[in-house]
């Protein structure tokens, strides 16, 4: 394409996106405009994809972190061919289109990530390059480079301002992901201002020092942003930055180079303007010149034709390595081979106590061999968390099969690369640090609940329990908090077997995260013969042991370390003449998901002395006890003590729980 | 005092705490022992403050930001004679005592900062510098420098892993704090083994591209030790990272280097082992050398006598500078002065409608005149969070008595920094951003609110009314989540009258942070003359508009913009002969601290028909309106489009209210 070309094309992307931004009322020109060259020779240079086919495993992964900017996306989406048409793009930011006001995946075809939030685009990225690596190193063989794609972003002022671009950069630069080419529209200009008045580091120098590879260049440049992609695609050691100098709102007589650009719509006389000054048809809206068309559906064509030779590539793979494609197809389709689940361990009483965390260590490592796709790790607490695989190598730069990533004291980026692996596809994502640190993941677990990304969080260290270390690693508030959470299944398992279920219902769940919240401290493994079964945690709640004749004056409710309190209260309750039900009850989100009827016999309408039992504070519980119920809690932060001195303190002994139940009886 | 002496000195640090993680078979013994010397050092030949009064305000801070490290910095306030006798070192980790897992600032005298969750303490830190940078520049005179202290801290890899850390860092080299000196204990060990397995990057050019004064240095060595803090001192226009290459457990001849040594008590034997490596009595505990004893309590006169020396400048200073003296007396003692509220405007309905978080922005500059510590801003949204103070300077390296913080798109990093601010005293800090971003500065939210912490939150954009920015930007979990941390305040205001109420409730707390809840949308502003008072809302919640006579069938509940569609339902039913009252709930933290009396005269028992009506998930309301009750709320992310379409869809129209209350009636 001649620089003419490509300019007539970007000019084409920054009017559609005025024209979407004004006709919205609502929405970001500025970046678009913006960024509208460097994007246009990405799209139309260098891009693999097949807008026929958004789903191509083999396909370049392009992410725009400054999700902000969606009208750009949107227009390169509808001009290369994606099922996303004219009208859409006329729809902007309306209830019910495909082109809402951040970019959403799954919504629109062609979007690879939900972006908005800052910086979280930039670390997605980071965890696509892994799983690229990864898939490549596992599958590839001489001759069939079945994975060998590019990832790309674009990232703002205010994605590098964001803390989690650190923690990923720093992880990219580590694991020298040479893949992985992020374009920096440095336009100096954010929602206060000039970027001056904060952000005057030196952001090359910072990224050297990460060991990035690093170009400047004039964003606006044809032949400088062509020839700085090629050398970061040539750069295969290192992930690259290329900082693009550009113009906000570039074209706009007078708002390029301002904030009032930003967020909000030109204006119907500066668009005017601003059309007249890019040698546009100043009355014409969405209008998209001919040879413009036509350069940009190029794609649909070479597209399909680098899908096909990439699925003729696969046959002649399947014939060479039927084992590893069959086992490619399954992961690809994001299936677990048949089976699997054979493997998943039973714990017998004799095999504890034992902390829920070794179980689900112990599970892991079962069901590792069977599963392929399991990768993942801790942000530096591995041996707290249980979560290494045993025989597994470390996933390093010398070692791209390794299954157990070091994700360092990083959890907000590994958050955020576990979508990026989701979202990337073949790999079924998991990552651990204790539970009190999953604030500091908080924003990446939204975006996963909110994608309908099935990742695992194996949060540990569930309560106050963990003793001396104190209120600072004593979660309290998390439960409710997580549990807050559209769409994010919360699990807190009571014993090994709880445990091993509750491992099997988050990779079963293919529609969203799901975090299992497990003990520090050991738990008897409790005894199935004597108890209800284990596999009634996947109705989210079961009566673990009922009161005899199955007819309880109380019931008596508890999650994870605090069913134990309650089956031996329910003991004492007995020997004074009280006949209670104790209800497992390890997630509302699987108990609510149940029909009304199991609910019922679950926790009966006319039982209403009911106390709920758990070391967290108590909020939501009302639902479950009701006006007549009490709830054993901690309604404060905790203390740094032994975890016994806690137990007493905190009044969560059997003889507070029955002294409570009493009460209500 | 000579190197031999300091190397004893640093040996009693560091078998004080061994013996005290022994003794309690809980803590970490590698970090204090490989960071004796170089703490040492600093606390004998430069640390300015007085153990005899932890709350001098011109003291110089320290910042164990690598909080489980906290046995020497409880070493250390023994030694130098803080009110922390060896008996408290015995109890390390127990119920009651002194000596928490990790320091918590207010239960320990001179622990400056509740640290542990890795970065907090390097941004507090900031927020230290940048409050002595403010009240150096706002009070100090040509003669009498009364803020002229030096904030210190010890940070580890874990705290620079952490994308805080980046934030914070970033912000600190752009206002070019010289007063700012950290230790960077280099171990090169954390949790997970070598840091090389993860964390490679060249920290020292990272923080040169930050505008950081770098140095190197062999953490043991004293004289490197004392040259290098002497230069970081003499450095005044740049922060001071000074990288110290230590051993992790330094003088364990088995565990020295290993991450075996972080985070468990080295075992009698070693410990035997490393005291007679060190040339210590081999089974003695908790011994301190006669002269090192000594050596230490200089700093209990030095101290003194420094204090003094300042005090009587500061009654100089009340005679030259009367009315200054005065307002730094209010200020310091953390009063707000007399009459500051006769600035709280009142609003009248002819004034709206307006967006409680417009009215947010002009009760701010109303009183900021009146409150000259009232200091804060946005993480680059000022403009849309209205926190700008107008008239007052961006505080920046050139205006250093502006109050207006940029802090940049650095959420996490703003909240620390508020809390470091709030730590050092003299300020009243805020900061705003979206509600939904709240999630991004949890952390630092969670550690205010143990902390108790007087910080004002300004989150405004507070629910999926925000329209076309869709889901991303959208909070709905947030409330709930934000209610279900202890301590914290959560205000989520009506109107205009309101929000003043709410600010004069989140200034007037002292004891722990405040968060202001703020509409986007324009809201009317309520005739007071025709419903109750905005005073109401220090009680959390209040009889906004009573039924006719008193008496009720019915009690629509509502917080924030929807008290006015809980107003217009209450019209409605009224037409349709059903009397409701409604209740502005703005504060369910407020409403809980009222007496019974007042919760029943506000919520009666026998009135079990009452809708809640929130613009959120329903998590917890069912508390407030029972088994009997209903919640209109939002249990699913929301989506992109104009508000009022979304106010259909969501079923938030009067209509909407009025048939759910209907069908409870």
């Amino acid at each position: 394409m001649n620089i003419n070309l490509n300019k007539l094309c970007a000019n084409t992307v920054r009017t559609l996106a005025m024209d979407m931004v004004q006709q919205a009322d609502s929405g970001h020109p500025g970046m678009p405009m913006g960024m509208a060259d460097v994007a246009t020779v990405l799209w139309t240079r260098f891009l693999k994809h097949n807008p026929g086919d958004p789903t191509w495993p083999d396909r370049d992964r392009f992410v725009l972190s400054a999700g902000h900017g969606s009208a750009l996306l949107y227009a390169l989406l509808h001009l290369t061919g994606y099922d996303l048409p004219l009208e859409e793009l006329k729809r902007f930011r309306q209830w019910g289109s495909h082109t809402p006001g951040h970019p959403e995946v799954g919504l629109t075809p062609g979007v690879e990530t939900t972006t908005g939030p800052l910086g979280q685009g930039f670390a997605n990225g980071v965890g696509m390059a892994m799983a690229e690596r990864f898939l490549a190193a596992t599958f590839n063989r001489p001759g069939f480079p079945l994975f060998d794609h590019t990832t790309y972003a674009i990232v703002s002022d205010g994605d590098l301002m964001e803390g989690i671009s650190h923690e990923a950069a720093s992880l990219a630069g580590h694991l020298g992901l040479g893949k992985l080419v992020y374009l920096y529209d440095d336009n100096g200009i954010s929602i206060e201002g000039s970027t001056d008045v904060t952000f005057t580091e030196d952001v090359p120098a910072r990224f050297r020092a990460y060991g990035w590879h690093v170009q400047e260049i004039d964003g606006h440049a044809i032949d400088q942003i062509d020839a700085a992609i090629r050398a970061a695609q040539a750069e295969r050691e290192r992930p690259s930055l290329v900082v693009c100098h550009t113009h906000i709102a570039y074209g706009s007589p007078n708002k390029q180079d301002s904030a009032d650009a930003h967020g909000a719509p030109l204006g119907e006389d500066e668009m005017r303007r601003t059309k007249e000054a890019l040698g546009w048809p100043a009355e014409a809206a969405f209008y998209v010149p001919p040879e413009v068309q036509a350069a940009f559906r190029r794609a649909v064509d070479a597209g399909a034709a680098a899908q096909a030779a990439w699925q003729a590539l696969l046959e002649q793979y399947a014939t060479a390595y039927p084992e590893q494609a069959a086992l490619l197809g399954t992961i690809l389709a994001g299936d677990l081979p048949a089976g699997w689940d054979e493997r998943l361990p039973t714990f017998a009483p004799g095999d504890g106590p034992m902390a829920t965390r070794k179980a689900s260590g112990k599970v892991l490592n079962a069901i590792a061999p069977a599963l392929p796709m399991l990768f993942g790790g801790s942000a530096d607490l591995a041996p707290s968390n249980n979560t290494w695989l045993n025989g597994c190598d470390a996933f390093q730069k010398e070692t791209p099969t390794g299954r157990n990533v070091h994700f360092g004291v990083r959890e907000h980026a590994m958050g955020a690369i576990l979508n990026g692996m989701a979202l990337h596809g073949g790999l079924i994502p998991f990552g651990g640090t204790f539970l009190v640190f999953s604030d500091y993941m908080r924003p990446a677990v939204r975006l996963a609940a909110l994608s309908h990304l099935p990742v695992v969080y194996v949060w540990t260290h569930d309560a106050v329990w963990i003793g001396e270390d104190g209120p600072t690693h004593q979660p309290v508030e998390h439960l409710a908090a997580l549990r807050a959470i559209p769409n994010l299944t919360v699990i807190r398992p009571c014993d090994a077997n709880e445990t091993a279920a509750a491992w099997q219902v988050a990779l079963e769940r293919r529609d969203g995260p799901t975090a299992l919240i497990l003990t520090r401290q050991s738990l008897p493994v409790l005894d199935r013969e004597v108890v209800a079964g284990a596999e009634g945690l996947a109705s989210g709640a079961y009566v673990l042991r009922d009161a005899p004749g199955g007819t309880p004056e109380l019931i008596l409710i508890a999650s994870g370390s605090e069913v134990h309190t309650a089956l031996a209260a329910q003991e004492h309750l007995a020997e004074q003449g009280i006949q209670a039900r104790v209800v497992s009850m390890p997630s509302w989100e699987l108990f609510e998901a149940q029909p009304r009827s199991y609910i019922e016999s679950v926790l009966p309408s006319q039982v209403t002395a009911r106390v709920a039992v758990e070391a967290g504070v108590a909020q939501g519980w009302a639902r479950y006890v009701g006006p007549a119920g009490d709830v054993v809690s901690i309604d404060r932060f905790g203390a740094s003590a032994p975890y016994k001195v806690l137990v007493e303190q905190f009044g969560f002994t059997v003889a507070d729980v029955v002294q409570r139940a009493r009460a209500l009886v």
